[in-house]
């Protein structure tokens, strides 16, 4: 190939805007080469559609030859543009130009067939409330975090409570490996009250709650009753006795809203017949029989992950919509009545857009300064399941994401499998494909109830693990999005996979060191609007450094982590563009 | 073969007196035959020494020759000695006569080579208290009776309580079948307390605990410190307490002494460094060193059963010796200053001899009328345990005997495996054995925390459970030995094996039938001499139908029991030598 051919979708002389636009916005995309060519550009649409055009040619320099095109995005769409070049040979073949082999956007790379393709995320524009997106989120396991009744009561029949505090959670299960009884230690919410203004002291401001609704199980992911608080964890008073007490102090209630399946052992199913109401596996004349999907009644029907106790949900039933969504005294209504200002949807990707957005559409009418979180686990931007792409972010779906490529990239930095480069390259790529009002709400996790905690990953570094995770958490403070501590994280809390990471809050053997570090952290977060709103830009300082900047008004934050355990490295403060730092207290905690 | 040959060894013509003999006591001996025969008495000792005589002739009939030999044993011995007949035929060659096949005594058979050998127990006279003999024992799984304190209290490390007092006992094991956790339901000594009028009116005058010092497990049996009420269950005070109320109700303490074995995580072994002291498996320094015995010093060594859990105890060692028994600040010492009037000695078959009987010695000087019961399956005159001949019943080591082959006899009649001939053969064949005052000491059960509970052994009887139920607690309250109440047996529980048999009492939910015919039926057995030290006769009225009498001065008591559902006998009184009959109302109670 005897020419040299340029894209980079985050230089605006090839691409602009930057990143994902508002529907009927212009985007101005160009393509460089040294050399006279054919170019068209190929556009896929979210549909399905296809188009291509030849792109208009104009000579920029003397000896460099500049073709570019620009498209027109003020048709009524909504979703994602995929594109790539096509460049016509002078022996009537093609070569194409696209995305880099990994999909992350920036320069591109010549292919021979099959190119990778750019994105452009479309959205229509939305807003997310500030006391969200400025915020910095606490989330609670509730069983695990504190009893705030001396005793435990309300204890559940066929369960176990552990014998003292500090056990070691555990699954019990019978030799088919199935859970033979739910294990408890009695965490409640009364308990989460009587520790509010330690979870403010953390310069939280919303609390996220696992789910708390009545059901069999500790994690509370296979509800019984959408409708009670569980009777271990109290009740409706307690609960909106939380709701006021966290008001007072600033912090917001979100909860875990599970809406794919119920337990089979709920008001809805029923096939213990513990509940006094006619369910579904009960009897076809139930009134809860169409939410569900027998295969073959009533023992045969589909389940979440095939888990025979938490039976699949028909979300778009309209009379379970109602229920969930709409009714006047729906689920939703009834707890934000209460005092809940947000939601997250457990497995996000196993619910029907429809059924997303109408709960976003609900709960905004509700409380217009709610939010909706999403769990879903990859870049929600482009995220396909089951065949279906979904359209989580283009603005009538989640107002934030659980952002698990932010902690795939801070722990590949950290433990070595991600350069700096790489690392930036893999949040500018969220930067560039989200809505910017998303990507600034992203739950930035570096653990939850799902992984490993954040201390148990590092702590391959031994004597410099607290000194992992003092970065990790300042990278997680410094970015872009809304950090989440998952309780206890903050006290030193170590532990592996499921049940491990469960483990429960220590109380008095907190770790000072760590929880210091994290008061101090978070207080920086909360002081500086650089580093809740500011934009953000790279420096390369090297493989093992990551040093980036935070930018807002007269602000400017930079941050410089050095992950090297045996050497330490001169920042050239000269890279950057305007050596007036501040604060300069940051960089005192890197090496 | 031309003649007949007869002995028998319950008839007083063939065999006097009859069952076991004092030490010193003559027995005499008689065969008969209708033919002149040469035969030979042969007499096999307890220190394997064997004799044999030829026994006189004595022509006392006509036309029937009768053989007879006197032995005396007036020697100083004790122990069993068995003997058989060789008769010489004419052609010199012999024929034996022995025991019945099953060896239970009574008319014999003849053998051509190999004789089963009849038994004659010669003992040292002693005495058992009338408490104990003329009682009636219930058994308390502590954990499981009740709880005392209204909630749970100084739980365990790294052990799981029940969620409720009605859940399923379940063991909690890993992947590799050990247990992960212990489990308790809270169960204690104020329980007990507590519950001490309760206990009272089911006529008990002894409570057995199952053991209650200091260890890991629920059922105690591997003891962590021999000296100290385990915490989950009180202490020292609440023990004295229960101990000065019960006497106060006339019910006397027995404790369950595990002298085989320690836990793994006790005083003396230390395996997790979890006491405060040098355990053997820490150093071989240790002062518990000894006790143990090492394959591979500190990971191999011998346990019960093979569970490492369990270590077993080298039992002649003299300093267990001194801390168990001897020492004046013992094990069985401090806890019979405190109110402890018995010990049951678990796995009896695992103690040797001299440590058994140094046991017995030492409690009675430390109380004379306390007892000691040996937890043996089967019958105790002639155990032989790791190839040795046991000594237990010769007056020097037991008073009582976990009485399993009684179980298995009211158990085989009554869900037809065995007919009333054969159980009264294998109750007369126990009588025979044993020293006549372990026979009316012996612990009568029909379920303990080792077994499937009665009312489950009977649940193939459908609807009529509950009325065979009162038939084996009618056979168990008068019959000869100290009967044993399994708690929750009067109220209805029901169990198969371990865990299944630990079930809680269940409070307010007893049943109201059962617990009524229990406090009838010991009231029954306490009112009457003949029922606690009378006599027994059997009566053939068919294999259905149970049939003996209980004589004891002017008190007689005919107790009758038919086990066939669908059919009803007629008693032929005629068959019974004098029809004066008291009291009647027992007979209401069969069918």
């Amino acid at each position: 190939m005897d020419f040299k051919l340029k894209h980079d979708s985050r230089e605006s002389c090839y691409r602009k805007p930057f990143g994902a636009v508002p529907k009927g916005k212009k985007v101005y995309i160009s393509i460089t080469s040294n050399k006279l060519l054919e170019v068209y550009l190929h556009l896929q649409y979210f549909n399905y559609d296809e188009k291509y055009a030849k792109m208009n040619v104009e000579t920029k320099e003397n000896e460099t030859y500049l073709y570019y095109y620009n498209i027109d995005l003020s048709q009524n769409y909504t979703g994602l543009i995929n594109y790539f070049f096509r460049i016509k040979l002078n022996d009537d073949s093609y070569i194409y130009y696209g995305n880099n082999s990994d999909g992350l956007g920036g320069e591109g790379q010549v292919y021979y067939n099959n190119p990778v393709t750019y994105q452009i995320t479309v959205y229509e524009p939305f807003k997310v409330p500030e006391w969200f997106k400025e915020g910095i989120v606490y989330q609670i396991f509730v069983d695990r975090f504190r009893n705030g009744n001396g005793k435990i009561i309300n204890t559940k029949n066929n369960s176990f409570i552990y014998g003292s505090w500090q056990d070691e959670p555990m699954y019990v299960k019978d030799t088919n490996g199935k859970i033979a009884r739910w294990d408890f230690f009695g965490g409640n919410l009364k308990g989460i009250i009587e520790k509010l203004d330690y979870i403010k002291s953390l310069g939280t401001t919303a609390i996220y709650l696992n789910p708390i609704f009545k059901s069999k199980s500790n994690h509370k992911y296979d509800a019984g009753d959408y409708k009670s608080i569980d009777e271990m964890y109290g009740n409706e008073e307690i609960f909106n006795e939380l709701c006021k007490e966290a008001n007072k102090l600033g912090i917001k209630i979100i909860l875990d809203g599970v809406f794919n399946h119920t337990g089979d052992d709920s008001i809805y199913f029923n096939k213990y017949g513990n509940y006094n109401s006619t369910g579904a596996y009960q009897s076809k004349d139930s009134p809860y029989y169409k939410w569900y999907t027998f295969q073959e009644y009533p023992d045969k029907y589909d389940s979440w992950w095939g888990i025979d106790n938490m039976p699949s949900i028909n979300e778009m039933e309209s009379s379970y919509i109602d229920f969930i969504i709409e009714g006047k005294d729906s689920v939703l209504k009834k707890w934000m009545d209460l005092g809940v200002s947000g939601w997250r949807l457990d497995v996000a990707d196993e619910l029907p857009d429809d059924f997303i957005e109408k709960i976003k559409t609900k709960i905004k009418r509700i409380k217009e300064d709610s939010i909706l979180i999403g769990e879903v686990w990859e870049d929600a931007s482009n995220k396909i399941s089951y065949s279906n792409r979904r359209k989580y972010v283009f603005g009538r779906e989640l107002d934030s994401i659980t952002n698990y490529p932010f902690r795939n990239a801070v722990i590949g930095f950290l433990n070595g499998n991600v350069d700096s480069k790489m690392f930036e390259r893999m949040i500018i790529s969220l930067y560039e494909n989200y809505p910017k009002e998303i990507f600034y709400s992203n739950l930035n996790i570096i653990g939850t109830h799902d992984t490993e905690r954040i201390l148990t990953v590092l702590s391959n570094k031994q004597n410099d693990q607290i000194q992992f995770l003092k970065m990790a958490v300042t990278i997680q403070m410094t970015m872009p999005g809304v950090p989440l501590i998952y309780y206890g994280d903050e006290a030193g809390v170590s532990g592996g996979k499921d049940p491990l990471n469960r483990k429960t809050y220590p109380w008095g053997n907190e770790n000072k060191i760590i929880l210091k570090f994290y008061k101090y952290i978070t207080g920086l977060r909360n002081k500086y609007d650089a580093l809740k709103n500011g934009s953000i830009r790279f420096y390369d300082m090297g493989k093992d450094v990551l040093c980036y900047e935070r930018t807002f008004k007269q602000e400017r934050i930079l941050i410089v982590i050095n992950r090297n355990s045996s050497k330490s490295f001169d920042i050239k403060l000269d890279k950057i563009s305007d050596t007036r730092i501040l604060p300069l207290e940051i960089k005192i905690l890197c090496r």
